[in-house]
């Protein structure tokens, strides 16, 4: 015995949301049906115009419902920077931290040979072209800190040789607020690595 | 800054979901859209499809698309006995257990006059008329051990006393499998009070 079979083709549906298991889909599905089927239409109606209506910035890759992303068509942009990130929220998270003014290109993932994403699905081409343009000055990669984020900043920078740009990466160490006890061995071999030069003012 | 507005519609539509708040629901709903727009457009068909054709079986209140549910139409039910529970996934907990073969009565809540729940909300005039029924010999209350489950308990077994039947209440006591070390001081003094003599067979 089970719940009827649309509450049940319900349930499953709501697992194609990530971190959510049959369990935590169950306890939506019932709240929904028995408490908030106005909210579920509304629901449902968003995530259809979204599916459908939002697209890719045509410059930088992020998504829009636009031909062009806000950032792509602010005009006191600094256009001779492009940062490059993995996602969407990596914009937002850099946005917020305020001081970057230049643009983005946002890969919407990173290399990963296992899972067959390769430079085409990344649109790499695209911020090869971009880069060309002789108004970029300096690209900075700003992919994750992790395997697959390394590899692709890795890749990113052999390709972008050819391009009369500098490339940069950001800079990897001890995070702001943390204490040296905690933080691994990775992060701390990196910020002795990376160790800049005390300068007298 | 953010993200597009459809993209900022789709993270505040998610959060009508149980447990998910703003943080979770831009994980999803850059998921969906970076990565499955297909089960984005079939989860937005299913929720429409369930808000709007779910309704109540005519008997026992608990969801379903038909008159009545899948329960209420076995024959091989024992039509004398009625468990009264609070949602329908109670129904399915009953159910996995096995070993009930009666009838159920789903409230879908508990009365609780803060929030403006009361008896005709809990459909309690169905419940009643369905205990006058000659054929029914016994109701169960399978309210929740908590505060409100209990009132609703006590409620319900005193405008069920004109009716013929016997009223019962699930026992409360020591869970199987637990330490009576850790059961909580209220369950205890329960099983004590409920204590059964032991008969030799």
């Amino acid at each position: 015995m089970s719940f009827s079979p649309l509450t049940n083709q319900l349930i499953d549906a709501l697992q194609c949301l990530p971190g959510v298991g049959p369990k935590s889909a169950q306890r939506m599905a019932l709240h929904l049906l028995e408490r908030d089927r106005d909210s579920a239409l509304v629901l449902a109606d968003v995530l259809r115009a979204a599916a459908e209506q939002v697209g890719h910035c045509r410059l930088c890759r992020t998504l829009t419902e636009n031909e062009e992303c806000d950032i792509c068509q602010q005009s006191r942009r600094d256009r001779s920077l492009i940062c490059v990130l993995e996602t969407p929220a990596d914009v937002l998270a850099v946005e917020q931290a305020g001081g970057y003014r230049g643009l983005y290109f946002v890969l919407l993932g990173h290399l990963s040979p296992i899972d067959g994403i390769g430079p085409e699905d990344l649109g790499i081409d695209r911020l090869l072209e971009r880069a060309a343009d002789p108004a970029v000055k300096e690209v900075i990669l700003a992919t994750n800190p992790t395997v697959e984020g390394e590899a692709t900043a890795y890749y990113l920078r052999e390709h972008l040789k050819p391009c009369a740009v500098r490339v940069s990466r950001i800079a990897h160490g001890v995070p702001l607020g943390g204490e040296l006890e905690y933080v691994d061995g990775s992060t701390l071999a990196h910020a002795f690595s990376g160790r800049t030069e005390v300068v007298d003012e």
